[in-house]
Parts: C-alpha cells; sequence; structure tokens
C-alpha cells in the first residue's frame, strides 16, 4: 500500500500513520520527497483497511499495490483451468457454445430448440426458468416447470444445461436440474447468493454487473470460490455506457484482461451484449478473435414468437452461419470447437 | 407505442405488424410518410411486449409513450406521500435526517452515536448490521447482535432505526428489529428481495442501484409497492461514471425529476454519493436546495476508528455545522426539519 | 511517482528502471516487498514522461504522486482568485449571474433581453454570435454581425458580454467585441485555441468538456494560464453518463473539488446541464449551495421562438423566481450578489 | 417526428402545437389515445427545430423518425465507399493497416520505422507532427520539420502518409505533406476545423470523440462531406466509460453499426482504444472480425524510446505476429490485405 501525504501534512501526521502501520504488524517505509511525503507499507496489504488510512489527518490517497483476489489470480495458479459440465467442457483451449432461447415456454418449444442448436453445434443449451424482469408486470418464467422441461430436453439432446438462480432459497432446487448455475448481471453482488452456489456442486456461470469495474467482477468470482466451488465461468455480457445505439456495450477488451489476471475461462453473450440479431454475428466472431473461451447466445426457432428479449433473439439458421464464423477463427487460434 | 418501420419495409411487413396489434386487442394507426412508416398504437401499450414488436421483420425502430410504473406514478396519485417510521416522518414538507455509523460496531459504540448524533437533530438512526462488501475477506457486519445493539440504542434515544437487509431469508428478522428496512444499491433489481419486503409491514429505504436509470429505479419501487407496501422512500447515493476525483458521482438533478414523475419521498446520500468527507457539507446543502426529502449521512465519534467506510464518514462535530446549513435552507424553502 | 513492478519482474527489470531514473537527475528508491517490488522517485516528478516507464519490462503500473498543473493549483497560490470584467466581477466571494439568450437573433432581440435579465439581477449578459452545432443544417449563428448586436446591448444595459469563441483565427475579432471569451466544452481540449486565448487580454470562461477528468479540466486552464492570462472562469455543464432523462448529469461535487484543488472561480451552467427549464431552477439553487460563485443560465423573452436550445431556455418570469432562490442562499453563506 | 403532449396537456396546447406544424409547410396528425395525445408529423422534419417544440406548453416528449446525416447515410449510397490515398486504399473489401510511431523524432527514426513497419505489411504510415497534449509542458511534436521527415520516409518506403492537423489554419500546410489528414478524438466536434479539411483535397481519417454517440460521430463526417470532401475513414478509438483496467473503452460494436448505417470505411485504433500493447494483438484480430476496414497502430522500434504514448506502443516483432492473425481472419472475410 502506498500512503501519500497531503503537502500540508506535519510530523505529527506522519508520525501517526507509520506508529497505526506499525499497529498491524506491517512495516512502513517513509519517503521524504519536495513537495510531498510518501509512506510505503511493507507486508500483505490484504489484511488492511484502506479507508481507515483515507480517514487519517494529513492523508490526500492511499493506493494498494495489491489486488484483492488470491484464488480467482493467474499468480495463485498459472495454468487455465477447464471447467466440465455433463457433455460440455470450457477453458484450457476448449471452447463452448450456450445456445436456447431466453426463456423457456413450453416442453415442446425447450425441446425442439434443443434439437435444432444441438444439430448446427451448441455444446449447452440455456433457457431462463426464472426471469429477472425490470417490471412486475413482465413474464417472469415458468419457475420449477421450466427446470422440468430443461431436464427432458437434456435427456432428448444429451447437452448439459445452464440456467439462471435468482435467489439463495432456491439453489438446491435449481441445482437439482441444472448442470451449470447462472449468476445474471443484476446479482453479480448479491452475497448471498454467491455463497449459495458457492457451496453447491455445480459450475456457475457469473455474468459481469452492467457497471462492475474489473476488480468487483473477479472479487465476485472469488466470493463463490472462496466456498468451495472452483468451477466458475466468468460471462462479458455488456456494460452500461453513453452508447445510445446498442442497448449496453459489449467490453470485448475484458477477454484479453482476464486471461492476464486469471485463470478462469471467460465467454461472451453478445445477444445482451448488443441486443440486436444483426449485430450478434459480427461480435460472436469478435469474441472468439479476442481469445474468448465460448459465446452464450439466445436463438429461437420462431424469434417474434419469443416471450422475452425478442429483439435479440437470432434463427437457427442465422446460428448456423455464425458456427461457421467460429470454427473458422477457433481452427487458427487452435482451439477445439 | 410508435412503430417506425425501415425505409425498405414492404406491404407486408407493414400489414404484419398492423395484424399483430389487432390480435392484441389494441388499434394500429399506420401514418404513411414521405421516407418511412411510422405506426401508432392507441391503446394500453404496458400490456404489449415491446421486443416482440422490434423483432419484427422490416421495423426499425419501437418506443414507449406511457412509462411501465403506475402504482409510484404521480399522475396515479399526485399529492406527495408522508412516509412515518416511529417518531420520524419523511415527505410532503417533512425533512428526515438519517445518520449513525457505516457499521455497527458494538453496543457502547451505536448507542453513544445514537445519542451524539440525535443531539444535534437527527431524526432517524442509520447502522448496519448485515454489511454488502466486494471483498469476502471484509468485515461483513455483527448480524443478528448488531440488530440486538440498534434496538437498544433506540429504546435509549428515542430514534427509529434504518438498517440494511441482504437477503430475503432475514427480511423477517431484519424487520423484527428495525424501523425501516433499507435496501442496498447491489440489490436494487433483486426482485425476490424486493418482493419480501414489499410484504413486511415496515417502510423500505430504497436506494439507487450505481448504473440505474430513472426508470429503472422508479421500476423497483413498483415492485415494493405491488405487493402492497405503501412507504417507500427513494435515495439517491451517486452513480458510475468516468469521473474519478469522487467514488461515485452525486445525480442530484434526479431530485427534481423523481418529484416531477412519483409521489414518493426522495432523499440524498453524500456519504456514499462523494466517498469523501470534504464534499459531504456541501452537497448535503445542495441537496436540500434541490428538493430532497432528506439526507442520509454516515456519522462517528472517531471515524478513523470505523470499521467501514473510514474514508466518507464525518465526525459529530462536522454533522453539526452540517444541519445548521440544512436548517437554513429547510426554512427558506418551506420545510420542516 | 511510483512504480509497482510486476510479480516476475527480476533484478535486471528493476535495475533497468532505476539506472533510467538516475539517468533523468531523480532519485529511485527501490522497496523490495513479499510478493512486488516498488520503485518510489524523489524529485519533481512533472519532467518525467510516466508511459516510458510503463511500457519497461516487468512494470505493472506507474502512479504520479503530483498533480501536471501548477499555475491553477491552490498550492501556488492560497487565496481566492477575483476575476474582473466591465462591471461585474466573480469569485472571491463575489456571485455572478450570466443570463441571456441561446444565440443572438436580432439587434432588437437582444436589447430586449439584456434590459429584462438586467433588471432582475443578472451580472453579464451571455448570447451566442458563433454557434457550434452538432449538425451542419443548423443556423450556426449570426456571427460577426451577433457581435454588433451584443456591444449594443451592453451599451444599452451596462451589462457586460461574455459569448463563444470557436476558433483561433476569430479570437482577435471577438475579443474585439466581448468583454468575456468563451471556450465551449466540445473545445475544452482545442489546445491551439486554448493558446489563442491564452494571449487575448480578457478574461476566459471555460467550460468543462463533456468526458473531461477533473484533472484534464484544470490541466486547460493550465494551458491559458500559462499563455499569461490569469483570469480564467471555471464552468461545469454537465457530463456524459447513461443517464437518459436529462441531457447532460450535472455534476455539482466538481465544485468543492476546484474549491479544493484551485483558487479559480467557478460557476454552473443548469442549462445545458440539464436541458429541461423545470430543472433549471432547483439545480441553480444547489449549484450556490454546493458553493459555485455563480451561474449561467439560457433566458429569453419568447422561449418557444429561441432559434436553438429552446427547449432549456426559461422565461424572465422563471428566471425572476430563481434569482430569489439565489438570492437567499447566498446570503446564508456570506456572498455578494 | 412524433410529439407525445403530457397527460394533462389541453386542447389549446395541442392546437398550438398543430398550428406551428402547419405553419412550417408540414403536416400534423394528431392520435387521441387513451392517456396521451401524440401528433405525428408527415415531411422532412430534418428542416424543423426538435427544440421548439419541446419548449412548447403541454409538451411532453418530442423523438425524430429520421436520422440528420444525409450524405453519410447508406439510404442516399447503397454500395461501399472505396477511398483511395497513394497506394493504399481501404473499403469495399479492401483492408489497410496504418502503423507507425506516436509522434515523429527524428528523420532517421521514421524513416526506419517506415521500412520495418512496410516490410511486414503496412499499408499506410502513421506518425504525429503536432501532437495534442493534455498538459502544456509535454512535448507537442516537431511541427513542420516532422511534415518534412515524413514525406521523406514515404519517398524512401512509397508509404502513404497520414498525419493529425489540429487547427484550421494550418491545414494547408499539413495538405502538402501528407497523403490521408487526420482529425484527432478530441476535434472530432471542432467544426471550423471540419469545413477545412472538408475544403482540402485529400482523405480525411476522423476519429470518434471520447464520448460522441454514434450520430454525433456521422454527423462529423457529414460536416466534412457537405464541404464536397468525399473521402472520409471513419476511426474507432475507444471511448470513456467507467471502466479504469485500459485508457479507453474499445467500442467493437460501433463497426457493424456504421456498415449498417453508412457507406464509409471504418478502422480501429487498438492502440489509445487499449492504452496497453498486451491488448492489442487480440483486440486488432477482433476488430477485423467484427468487419473492420483496417486498422490503425502504434509501433516502434524502440517502444520504451518512444517520445509519447511509449505505453501503447508495440514491438516491429509484435507487429509482424498482429500482421499474421490479420491476414487469416481477412481471408476467411473474403477481404484483400
Amino acid at each position: 500500500m502506498i500512503i501519500t501525504m497531503k503537502k500540508g501534512a506535519n510530523e505529527a501526521d506522519i508520525q501517526h500513520v507509520i506508529d497505526r502501520v506499525n499497529g498491524v504488524g506491517l512495516e512502513p517505509r517513509p519517503l521524504y520527497g519536495i513537495e510531498r511525503t510518501v509512506i510505503a507499507i511493507i507486508g500483505d496489504e490484504r489484511t488492511l483497511d484502506v479507508e481507515a488510512f483515507q480517514a487519517m489527518h494529513g492523508v490526500e490517497d492511499v493506493k494498494r499495490v495489491l489486488a484483492q483476489y488470491k484464488l480467482v489470480s493467474r499468480e495463485t495458479k498459472a495454468e487455465d483451468t477447464l471447467v466440465t459440465a455433463g457433455a460440455a467442457s470450457v477453458g484450457n483451449g476448449t471452447l463452448c457454445v450456450m445456445a436456447g432461447p431466453c426463456a423457456v415456454e413450453s416442453r415442446d418449444q425447450i425441446v425442439e430448440i434443443a434439437h435444432a442448436v444441438k444439430d448446427v453445434g451448441a455444446t449447452v443449451l440455456r433457457g431462463g426458468a426464472f426471469k429477472p424482469r425490470s417490471s412486475p408486470y413482465s413474464f417472469n418464467g415458468l419457475g420449477e416447470k421450466g427446470l422440468v422441461y430443461l431436464a427432458q430436453a437434456r435427456e432428448a439432446t444429451g447437452l448439459p444445461v445452464v440456467t439462471e438462480v435468482m435467489t439463495p432459497a432456491l439453489v438446491p432446487l435449481v441445482a437439482e436440474y441444472a448442470d451449470i448455475l447462472q449468476i445474471g448481471a443484476r446479482n453479480m453482488q448479491n452475497y448471498d447468493l454467491l455463497r449459495a452456489v458457492g457451496q453447491a456442486r455445480r459450475p456457475v456461470l457469473l455474468k459481469r454487473g452492467m457497471s462492475a469495474t474489473l476488480e468487483e467482477f473477479l472479487m465476485s468470482a472469488e466470493y463463490v470460490m472462496k466456498e468451495g466451488n472452483p468451477d466458475v465461468i466468468l460471462c462479458e455480457r455488456g456494460i452500461r455506457t453513453f452508447n445510445d445505439y446498442t442497448r449496453n456495450t459489449l467490453d470485448l477488451c475484458v477477454v484479453p484482461a482476464v486471461k492476464q489476471l486469471s485463470h478462469l475461462p471467460i465467454i461472451v453473450d453478445p445477444s445482451h451484449g448488443t441486443g440486436r440479431p444483426e449485430y450478434i454475428i459480427p461480435m460472436s466472431k469478435a469474441a472468439i478473435a479476442a481469445g474468448a473461451d465460448g459465446i452464450m447466445v439466445e436463438v429461437h426457432t420462431d424469434p417474434e414468437r419469443s416471450v422475452s428479449d425478442a429483439a435479440q433473439t437470432i434463427t437457427v439458421e442465422h446460428f448456423s452461419r455464425l458456427m461457421g464464423g467460429l470454427r473458422h477463427i477457433a481452427q487458427y487460434e487452435g482451439k477445439r470447437l
């Protein structure tokens, strides 16, 4: 940690900081500059409360040197993590393609779509049984019935299933049916939920919150891993910016950044990331070219009849073209798909 | 709802949209312009799924005319709502000042601070028993013991208590001790939690999410009201922008905007909104001058020893000066404080 | 400057950085921590190129300790600057109110409005002769004729005049007519223009760019001052965020932050900052309560007939009410208005 | 244009809007809904001032139906534009790679780098002679001498040259030496400069402003084309968001969006877009996979000695690997490189 004192800080201010650092068993190293004094702290600063120092008299600024996450860090584990769920796996050179409707609408719908996306090359079936909706008046999913239909679609096709769980009390139920537990963007910092899926015996797909910094994103993965669950798949799905021509701004550069800092796999969701079908193919290819371990995409046999997110759902034909592009880039990148 | 067709949309595309609108019992009114056709929909569009229309062939853009919230709207209820919790109330000309430490640390600490802030003019005591922290390694509150201490501080001072509840399962417990249930910014779109506090018999303090639009903010309040709880207090606490000189960007203009659209009271939290003690007094005064119904501020008898959020906590002396400024502006605005 | 080395940085990497620092005459102080080495630099880092160090092998991060501006800094000049233009002044306890139409439309219009706003209490007349417009097809001002009309309005009322100059070649012309030269938000980093007004003998009103950080804002003021012009008035006019209920997001907290870092006066423009007349009164009062040295507001005797920015222009009656609010707050704050 | 009246708007308010629309020769079509009246305008709304309507009594909201640009629109010109500059061209299936140092430092430096990047496959040489710097104390380029060196590098290698022009007065000088005139991000809305390059007989590389919407970006291109210059190359170089792990957030989705709305070529600058060399290769590949017509990248034979932007500059070896990736994707996309 580096503490920068204000220009006017006096001896007593500086000594007070030094005493406090000594008090917690770390080693303060004051550096008396021309205009300001800087105090560097030697030792594991992760045990320190940055804010307490920021509040001290005469302190201008406090900066951490070490990231706050450990388990997710590539410094802790150098080799890429491979996450496996049923017949599918993702990470360390293996790409996955999660495809399916926004919401499970009926048994027939989900089984039909599961067959269609599998034929084209999807490796995981997606579909919402519990749907977060900004309006309390919107359709919010079939609930447990939706989970049953998903399981039936898995049985019919062999595709493992990923679906969202929105609240801790339902984690056991959803884990009974699903192969991968999805944490939605709005719940990225729902810590009770993170702890609950951290204790479940299922891989977790963690979507980045709409305004989450990279560090916050990794800290939320740390919550899951800290509970003993090593199987976390990260997912970039667009951040909120001033842009108004897309629903969100897909931040693809987070892919190489995560690869640098963490061993966890990261996939990209261009459906939520763009909100418009015509941008989904180019942005899916771009994601794989940027190094992503896969994509998650909303596909429907009849997008317009989709009960939710119709505007960002592509057809099976569209999806088939998309897969062609991904395979080509994957091959050049030396990835399995 | 207004549907704008693409320039190249043909007769069949237009007819298809018209048929679909008729199919749901609303009235389509096509307007054939020089470059584009626009289809206006007469009727209550709130039952319509905007996205399904956006997904149709030949459609360029779909815009709602009506807001999606009803119960929180000033069109539904013209007069300001007054929310009462114990001895305090807020809204319709009555200001409230919620003050106290970031976290409850001990019985003595919270009782001492409660007395101190009450003496200076606070009307509600704040203090976290369950704390959301971005790191799983940080102190996350005393839990139920913290609630007990808060109740003891209320008993000692008469100040009603506001404290955060983070997960649906704990709503009954927190409601047993607290006078006002706080929903934190990270949980603004935790819909299961919103429903749970909507069913509790306690006023709710709903903090705006870090990247929530005004409409999303009001929709979350609608979730609470829809469950039968009319007592919602909104709270602006800063949004996330590119600014790096403060922790968040306090969006004070949301105050007059909420007043225009809704009958609910809105207060401002300058502690989280700025993250620096030296900005808390000016921004508190600015909030009241902008029309806010109160403020929520972190005060500690020894900020530097505060176990969390020390950097944005003010002293009691500082708080006393702040109250002087608020009273002056409140008087000119004709508000009770 | 503080240089943090990567975990894997070796002796040669560290020595290379140290040699380079020595090479420019500063003093490197390496601190060997448990996980990382940190190198603090003693001396005036402002002569150093941060980026060159960031590019070195084994370097993870480089942080400045000192701000890059000098002349605008309160560390250089402790007392508030008072800027005077004609009969008006601003800063160091004196408030100014700049009011008038978005654009000068005719001699009669500007003279009529000048009288109207002066009667109510404006201290400076604003009005655009050269107008920046995002569309090349929009009305972009009367040009020199507009300047002549402004000068006539000044003659008629005694109000000094502020108007925008958009390009270096026109600085001498605009300076001939105007009392204060305005740099618009889009030109905050038009460095040739900043240098040109820095050489003019007129106070400069520098508007914050839509996505300017606080440091960039102050650096642009430094450009003007470096050319020998000490009379810079800063102006917050809203930043661009995800918010969609206002044209921009008025960042009022920048007011106390500027006061802390700089001696220059800062005013607020709630017309551009909100884009809606119903928010202009509350946000003007909030600006003064936050410590601003004045406001700049668009006023028209017939807003709807205004040739530009009609949507954010208020009437003279509205403006009169606004002035009442400002006077009250100014009095409490001990400011002259 | 679609005008939505407020719920409480009365007959007179509605009639006033209708009269005003009739007054400008367009056709108003009022639609009386259950809760609100909507007035659609038939005719070319581009001649209308949206704001004047927004300012009218009883008006809630005004929305345009037509985009404000014409010349840049794909509706005006369906086929892709190919821009040619010397031996290079870009657009309509031809990719370009602009490479070179941030700044021209000496004759030897620029000639050496020009040879190096040409050998690896660059098609255009970049290099700054006039450099925009946020600090007035930073190196701001060699000026005309830099232009001379660039011309010498062109002579030595045959590579056409792109360099920035920052102010209208220097357009003739820069156009004398450069093959392509670059408008920097900070000047995207410097309208006098846009007009000046619009009148020059050189292709223009227009960089997107840090907080420019897609519409504003295209409107700035419209400024250039309106002056008679059809050769505009757009360039995405990152937008400003809350992200703090990169210098800017590269918004790659703007590539397919521009392709949909406009016939102009668009390239991507991953150097400024990310600010970190380790992200430049993945993001360059992603750009081409997303459909970009080329990239612009900072390359130096000794990045660490680069006088500016060292932190985002890659080596020639790095650049060579990058070119390999681009060629592979280009081939699959059927583009010439």
